[in-house]
């Protein structure tokens, strides 16, 4: 894994799947790049995750919607702690959305 | 501790000190939002950590400098890991610099 890199290098091409890469691990913890091009979860799928995970969007826009009802517009910027197992989707991004997320055992 | 914000919310006016704000904590690991206006560390002054620190500079630019005689220019999205004990410091940072760093037990 490499120990340094910049956040919008080798940003994947618009049209290509949503892309994830691993910026550092640790025993219980894992920080990650993702990058979307207007993706979107599949209708009626939640992500259901036994980890926290707290994820920001760096550059772009996205709509998380959560099972609960809640439903967050995020900017650049703007971060949220998703507790385990709180069902929550991704509703739409816009193009060349780059997060960062970093997801903990406890 | 909030669940949510903007990392550029906010942000403390320039001429106070380096500010930072803790955005998550669990067992073992933190996230925290460091904003610099010109600041350096003490001449002579070297962070020794025992834990890994993660950091990107999200906004802004700064001067990471190592006792070992690396020296990194970092602008925004540049990120790095830091291993514990890696004797460290801010060489210069420009107005408004946003950072954000992981520090992990591990």
């Amino acid at each position: 894994m490499p120990t340094h890199g910049n956040l919008y290098a080798d940003l994947p091409p618009p049209g290509s799947d949503e892309a994830f890469d691993t910026l550092l691990e640790r025993p219980g913890m894992r920080i990650e790049r993702i990058v979307s091009h207007g993706h979107a979860s599949p209708a009626g799928f939640w992500y259901d995750q036994a980890q926290t995970e707290w994820v920001i969007v760096v550059r772009g826009e996205a709509v998380l919607a959560f099972e609960d009802g809640e439903r967050r517009a995020m900017a650049a910027g703007d971060w949220v702690t998703i507790a385990p197992h709180r069902r929550h989707r991704v509703e739409s991004t816009g193009p060349a959305t780059v997060w960062l997320a970093v997801h903990v055992d406890s």
